[in-house]
């Protein structure tokens, strides 16, 4: 393999798009951000049922705490018709970072979602003024909610395009709403994110620098929304990615589910349903991204300009740090090409007996060497 | 449900695309073409190993007419590189109906497939001068074999499209051999198949004229190549199968799988393995076609004057038999809208337990209700 990024120091990374769950799933997977090296993560808020309420956000962020301190959670409330501008301000108070927006029934846990953004132009003004995140989930819902007509259907092939008119004009109502348009998958996201202002910004995860649909056509583990798209939407994203554009920062979108849910085995029946979207790379989430730098750089895509530590630190950590407005990083950590394969994570407290697809979450690129990281 | 042919009577369909695989799978669904309302079947080679013989495939029709005498099978070679002039002309004596050509590893069990078609040229001459049918998978194959520009690659969505070229080249250059595009799904293939000259025709399935890409995101059970694509692809399919054109028929490519496969958990490891590609829709074939033209008459895709009797025999058995040159059918069945609910199929021989992912092959639309089909 490549190794470009071999031995080199780097500060700890931080990772704005993260799915920590809940109960068992919690305990096995937070203990994973920092072996990613990690130091700092966004809380995507959409537990069962989700996260609506400062305190329940304040739970959630001292269970998080007691299984490991040392990460900086920021914490996030989903967004739902219970959510006030009041709310906006006691969270604000509170220290809690964003609010996410799913639209209703389009990925894990979204059900609660949203169906018409004016009913939340209070929520989005109180926001604004008092300087909170948006968080979009940048997908037009399935078309059966929208349209009979077949020639205009949404599909999950078009359903990030289609969310654009609807990013623009939130951006244009809110001209000072800080808003990130969450893990861009295609080209026109990441053309839509530069056109805005500076206060609009865009997420890349780690798994949409390696996928494209055929990496997820018959293969569950690879499977997310929103899907990875064609070759050319990947290049984009490996382009903004080393851009040096401060727009564009890590949120890796690390969704853990048990492998018999990931091959649709858990509805009771013989075994037919359909498997659950989500991509789980949060145990390597840094090496996964230096080796689809160093995949791009290999295949010509990246110029070895565009591999700047500055360009690949503020990709990392700087730029997000910078647009949350929390503090840059003081620990730093040591990363060695080939230096590890990727394990999947045990999920205990169900079974005693070896870890079947019950309490397995199988991780990107499972048994593939990648960079292995030290903290120094 | 809408029942447009609610009642009706339909010559017997004949099927000019069918994976009866061997050994206790055959056993298993060779049975289920007549419950399909179909007594006329072209049957697919790819066995493991290929039906590259005369004798080989001889032998595999004597095998299916113990199972199922009263199903006319029309029985075809794997296009490779064993095959010569001579191999076509002893086929066409034997009544073999066709050659297929699978581009090497684009589906289930293509390792062995063309790699460039160019060779096969004498061969090709051969099945002009005596008259026999190249049956196309039209997918260029995978990208890695023929570019490393990320910005040229095929993927599972532009492969038939890349493919029409060849086809039109192969026509031009033998313009007298008898060509079917297999299993069209895009708009695009059923143009190209348009503007070819009255000896190429084109499939289409039953599951291609209910899938888009959004139905087999995640569900393995609807996963197959060459995968369903968009919407307006979709409704591409449904005017051609009732257009009258002679040059569009039925052909199933119903595609058995164990649902273990179908998940990707034969691997022998954690089950974290890749899904197998194909739709089973042999038991239902009849009833899912007309359920099909029911809910694009019900959304407007096509009108009552598309689903005259004329045409959907025509496209379920008419032009094809025409197009093989096999006698019509004389039989013929009753159908009854919601008559029955989709079944699975148990197949024998491994565990004397209850029928479980090893022992099941889902059928399309499992457990809905479809059209039952009497033979009278």
């Amino acid at each position: 393999m490549s190794s470009f990024f071999d031995g080199i120091e780097l500060p700890a990374a931080a990772d704005f798009h993260v799915h920590l769950r809940d109960d068992r799933m919690m305990e096995a997977v937070t203990p994973t951000i920092r072996q990613g090296g990690v130091d700092t993560v966004f809380v995507m808020p959409n537990l069962v049922p989700p996260v609506t309420t400062v305190s329940a956000a304040l739970d959630y962020k001292k269970r998080l705490q007691a299984i490991e301190p040392n990460v900086s959670y920021l914490m996030s409330l989903y967004l739902h018709s219970s959510i006030t501008p009041d709310t906006i301000r006691e969270a604000k108070r509170a220290g809690i970072a964003g609010v996410k927006s799913y639209p209703a029934g389009v990925t894990t846990n979204s059900s609660s979602g949203v169906v018409d953004y004016e009913s939340f132009y209070p929520v989005f003004a109180a926001m604004e003024e008092v300087d909170m995140v948006l968080n979009l989930h940048g997908e037009a819902p399935p078309s059966s909610s929208t349209t009979t007509d077949p020639m205009k259907q949404i599909t999950v092939l078009n359903a990030e395009e289609a969310f654009l008119p609807t990013l623009k004009s939130l951006h244009e109502r809110f001209p000072r709403l800080r808003i990130i348009l969450e893990h861009c998958t295609t080209a026109a996201a990441v053309e839509a994110v530069k056109q805005c202002g500076p206060n609009v910004a865009g997420t890349i995860t780690a798994h949409h620098l390696f996928l494209t649909i055929d990496d997820w056509a018959g293969d569950p583990i690879n499977f997310c929304k929103p899907v990875a798209k064609l070759p050319s939407d990947r290049v984009a994203l490996l382009k903004a990615a080393t851009s040096g554009d401060p727009k564009f920062f890590f949120g890796s979108d690390s969704a853990p589910h048990l492998l018999s849910a990931k091959k649709g085995l858990s509805d009771g029946g013989l075994g037919a349903g359909k498997c659950a979207a989500g991509v789980f790379t949060q145990p390597n989430v840094l090496g996964f991204v230096l080796e689809a730098f160093d995949n791009a750089l290999q295949v010509g895509i990246v110029k070895e300009s565009g591999l700047g530590h500055e360009r690949v630190q503020g990709f990392l950590g700087g730029y997000g740090r910078k647009f949350y407005g929390v503090p840059q990083a003081t620990r730093k950590v040591r990363v060695k090409a080939g230096g590890m394969n990727v394990q999947n994570v045990t999920v205990g407290g169900q079974s005693g007996n070896e870890a079947g697809m019950n309490d397995t979450v199988v991780t990107f690129r499972s048994g593939k060497p990648t960079y292995a990281v030290e903290w120094i």
